[in-house]
């Protein structure tokens, strides 16, 4: 039997007794780990710089790098979050319905822990504390596994994880980690292992994404990926425009709310276009479009290639953008339900009709007027951090909380009623 | 293309029109639905009875023809509950959750359809209105595939269907149905709309069940199947043991919620199984069970097999009934979450604390106290009729009405907000 089956395994047998546990119990576990993170930052930033020097041998760019650093400050933050998971409101045990039957028969539904959750994520050390957290917040036991190039500062923290919930006086082996897997077998292994693993959610880009839904036999939930498109309707407040445009493409491009299509009103492009164009190439933003956005972009002096099919269903994760002309709001509607990923989407506009129309016509998990892609996030939202951002329609779309990980329950209390 | 392709081409497209109509306009649609098959009662039955001559011919089953056949009381009956759907509250629009954000940007979340359900189902025309009226209900188009036997007494309620839709003004092509596919050709393609058809549900036996999960590229929930379990407590009332068991068992063996397994405590199998076996053997339940059942059955004088580690997992549909012994109540929690479909379980105790360990640990949709797993139904559980019963943890858990039919979106609000 592979590793992973085996700790999947482990994971489910201990599953029972974490969902049965009360909540100040794992609680109690969450400050813990936060605690141990902190107690043994020096042990964590040195697994954390083997894996660096790794990477950096291995030629992991600059940008990667930075996201698999862990330093004193970055410990600090991920304890903090922590801190403040343990403190968030319990899904469990939650009375979401129910009602007495006309035979005294009463009934009531609650909500529950899934079980197992596994998390198969890159190489963001973070996440391994964040999807621990989130679990035992929600009774799941869990099985992560992380990228390879941050084998040992995840392995690090999984240990002060599981540390904790035995301290806790829960079993720690409710959360396990699978170790180092180049040749991704232990990957294939967890995404089948129907049974034991009640729901798998990949982190990651898009071809991990792909990877895990054509691969797995355990309910997947696809997360992350964000083709989001800015709507300037004809009746947007130029200024507006440009601080959206800016801020949803420019401020995190790399994130999966950062917007990487811009569509425009015809009729108005030539208003609201230069400015905004301006705007984005002064942000170093490489722009590609249709060809009325092109002669727009030339006339005002903004240098803009032309865009090929492809882009419009593009996630450029960069400082790149689509522009296109649509006809009126319609239209608008019609090519973001075409091309995106049903992420997030915002139209600019001073009209209350466009406005009501694009909200309620564009089939996305969030839908924005006159605001930025980039609030959809979990912890901005309010669920106290996230395990991803689904971007299907079955069981949890948009940022997913805690209560995204747990499912519901009849309970039914009876005197002997029959039907 | 194939014809179900085609087919679920048609319905994806016109989803947005359903989905944009208010309540209102919906519910015209489901009550024009059942005036409409009252008033072609006659052309209904007539085709049904050209179903029925060619499923005799072909030598089915006295139930499944019983199960197949509509007259004139059915029929209303179809009606009458098309009727009731048609009042039901509309779970579309309903606002979930929100908050207004320290930027001051306003967050909703809503309920909207889910786009595209399919339903593959088997010989029973009434699931087709059935099915129907909760898609529309929750502003979903169907695409629905009922069993060949019952391929002209289903086509003629989806015309019904598809007119009533063109009488609300709403499009005709928002319900399709699928004609008969005695390859299953069409039935394959279907289940493989992938970005056509956001949910399948299966409604049906196990292995109609099996090979649509199996087959599926779009997303699935599972339903139905119940290997139910009772289970009598050390402490249980005989008269209410006797009552429920017999409920569960004999009411009605050949639906889902019906028992199939009786487990009791060891110590108190000479008091509690006597009465049990023989109300059972009177009712014509065949019964199976371990060495120490067989031999508290034989003193008491009933016929009892010996069950093979099969008949743990089997699910009878039939009069006929596995018994255990078992050492306590967290044995029992262990055997049920072992070989349970995790639909609905049933304890009978006086026992305060056995009662709430075993609705604690069994991991079941709907888990009784006192009163039997027949209650296990969307309409009984207020539902308002339903689709199904899901046996799975992701998106919904046991009976399944409208609100099970879609998702959320959030829409946020701004003046311009960036983040």
């Amino acid at each position: 039997m592979s590793e992973a089956l085996k700790k999947a395994r482990l994971a489910h047998d201990a599953a029972p007794r974490l969902a049965a546990a009360p909540a100040s119990v794992r609680s109690r576990a969450i400050e813990a780990a936060g605690r141990l993170v902190l107690e043994r930052a020096g042990e964590i930033c040195a697994a954390n710089a083997r894996d660096l020097e790794r990477a950096r041998a291995a030629g992991m760019s600059a940008p990667l790098q930075d996201r698999l650093l862990l330093d004193q400050a970055r410990i600090e933050s991920i304890a903090a979050s922590l801190r403040e998971i343990s403190r968030q409101e319990d899904p469990v045990g939650r009375v979401v319905g129910g009602s007495t039957l006309a035979s005294g028969v009463r009934v009531e539904r609650l909500r529950v822990p899934l079980g197992v959750v596994a998390i198969v994520y890159e190489a963001r050390p973070n996440v391994t504390a964040d999807a621990f957290a989130l679990c035992v917040r929600s009774g799941n036991a869990c099985v992560l596994k992380g990228g390879s190039a941050a084998a040992e500062s995840c392995a690090a923290l999984a240990a002060a994880c599981a540390d904790a919930l035995a301290e806790a006086g829960l079993p720690a082996d409710a959360v396990q980690y699978v170790e180092d897997d180049a040749g991704h077998t232990e990957t294939a292994a967890l995404i089948r292992a129907h049974g034991l693993v009640d729901v798998l959610i990949p982190r990651g880009g898009a071809s991990l994404i792909r990877s895990c839904v054509e691969g797995a036999t355990v309910p997947v939930i696809e997360t992350g990926t964000g083709n989001c498109h800015i709507y300037l309707h004809r009746d947007a407040d130029v200024e507006k425009a440009v601080g959206i445009v800016v801020n949803a493409k420019c401020s995190r491009p790399g994130v999966c709310n950062a917007a990487e299509s811009l569509l425009v009103d015809d009729c108005a492009a030539d208003r609201l276009l230069p400015p905004v164009l301006r705007a984005l190439s002064e942000h170093g933003v490489q722009l590609v479009g249709d060809r009325r956005a092109c002669e727009v972009a030339a006339s005002a002096g903004v240098a803009m290639g032309e865009a090929t099919d492809d882009d419009w269903g593009t996630e450029y994760l960069d400082l790149k953008m689509s522009v296109a002309c649509v006809e009126d709001v319609d239209a608008a509607v019609a090519h973001v339900n075409r091309y995106s990923t049903h992420h997030s989407e915002a139209i600019v506009s001073e009209s209350y009709a466009a406005c009501e129309r694009f909200l309620a016509g564009v089939d996305s998990a969030a839908v924005y007027a006159n605001a930025s892609t980039r609030f959809t996030d979990g912890g901005v939202f309010g669920l106290g951090g996230e395990i991803g951002i689904s971007t299907q329609k079955l069981h949890a779309r948009g940022p997913m909380g805690a209560e995204a990980l747990t499912t519901t329950k009849y309970v039914i209390r009876g005197e002997g009623q029959v039907r």
